[in-house]
């Protein structure tokens, strides 16, 4: 694959990675950077991840093959909407929403039939911020989950999942509601997990603290409003996840409430199998 | 502080840390490793931990000045009274176990008056096992706490902290029921919430999973049977962190349900505020 004109709206640590990457693997000619942040869009250019940086978004999309928008869940379907209307059917428009049911639907909702959006989620990120963190090989040997509808073309599915691949990620298949069922148990339930262990702990015992509570709550982190976005968009699933966690840690007490060691150990042996199966 | 002979009940990943610490910073002429697992005392001698190894426990305690016991918090108490009959006034007997006040209960329950032993936790630590993983920096910079208690000698309190001292720690005197009050919370119960967390993750989804899911989970690949052992002893502490946890698990659930933005930001900014405070 061989975009001419790739452009990145929100050229943050996601949105500045993809830019490095696709000037690395010459996958784009020309890479424009837009947003609102027009320090974040200046840094960008100084450290070469675009070649131009625009604060008229629409324009900016228009003149796009492929354009990725990288922003808070709760931001793209809207900026989706308002630039497409400077879009003729040659640019395919895609996002790396960490949700995807809400904002697929609200922008095909909006959408002309004449322009394709594809909804992609690539499964990489970190808990830090901006273009400053931006790393070429971010998405390299990572999965991109690409959602699929019945509104959505085969053709631009297809440009989608080489977009990804062109990158160096790996892709998946599969409906909104399924990435975010997905989503909820591998990324928003341990999230706020991470965040509830990390809010209990009193200010006097953090010096008490080695490494194995600063492993598990590293990603509280992550930016809370960027998060708390995410959670009310997937506020059902997450529901059920977290009832399934909660179930799980009913479990545990009744083993340690029974002195159960048997119990205890299978449940233990039942957490150790999966951390172990995905390696480090 | 200098001993002339250093014994190691017990030489893993900390023992082995220990011994490679105390030989890096010559506080021990000699250092003698011994346990029952005859292949890692082995490895220990031949990566030069230690100095000579002992299948008889008792008498290579007997010999040391210091002696410490590492080894699953379930057998401390056991081989710290057994090893003591064999022990003079001289020798300083601690241990590096994660719990502390069943442990520090039942050695004093049994201890001859003349014997010292002072319960020592170095917060370091890694999912790995084996004195294969051994690190002479394993303590550098990290907390050891120390207990004390209405028995404990002053002098042999303050022998053990020069002990972790000299091998790069700080140290933190408190009593064995305010460890494990506190470990509770900062290092037991993220072991079972990271043990929940990965248990629940179907096998499909394995591969779904990105760095914040495996940062959160990594302490689940621990040993199932030495967290076991260390939850039974803790199992009061454990039960109210837990419940604690549990409540701040309904506050987000309150939040999701009623889609509260202002209490679910609350929420996730009191954790990132500790997290952020932890550094790295």
């Amino acid at each position: 694959m061989r975009i001419q004109t790739l452009t990145i709206v929100g050229v943050g640590l996601i949105g500045g990675s993809i830019a490095l990457a696709a000037k690395r693997r010459d996958l784009a000619g020309f890479v424009i950077g837009t947003g609102k942040n027009q320090a974040e869009l200046e840094r960008a250019l100084a450290i070469g991840a675009i070649d131009e940086c625009s604060m008229d978004c629409a324009e900016a999309v228009g003149r796009a093959d492929v354009a990725v928008f990288c922003m808070p869940v709760d931001q793209i379907a809207d900026q989706v909407l308002a630039a497409a209307q400077a879009c003729s059917a040659k640019t395919l428009l895609t996002d790396t929403g960490s949700t995807k049911s809400v904002i697929v639907k609200q922008v095909e909702a909006g959408l002309p039939d004449s322009i394709s959006f594809v909804g992609s989620h690539p499964l990489a990120g970190s808990e830090k911020r901006g273009v400053a963190f931006a790393d070429a090989d971010l998405l390299a040997g990572r999965v991109t989950i690409v959602t699929r509808t019945p509104r959505t073309a085969p053709s631009a599915l297809e440009r989608t999942i080489q977009f990804w691949e062109s990158l160096g990620s790996r892709t998946r298949v599969m409906d909104p509601e399924e990435h975010d069922r997905t989503l909820a148990l591998t990324s928003h339930l341990p999230h706020l997990v991470a965040s509830a262990l990390a809010g209990i702990l009193p200010r006097e015992l953090q010096e008490l603290t080695a490494t194995g509570f600063r492993d598990t709550t590293r990603i509280a982190a992550g930016d809370p409003s960027l998060w708390s976005a995410v959670f009310r968009q997937n506020q059902p699933e997450l529901l059920q996840s977290l009832q399934l966690f909660e179930r799980r840690l009913d479990k545990f007490r009744a083993a340690l409430t029974g002195d159960d060691s048997e119990a205890l150990d299978a449940l233990l042996k039942d957490g150790k199998e999966v951390r172990d199966a995905l390696g480090s």
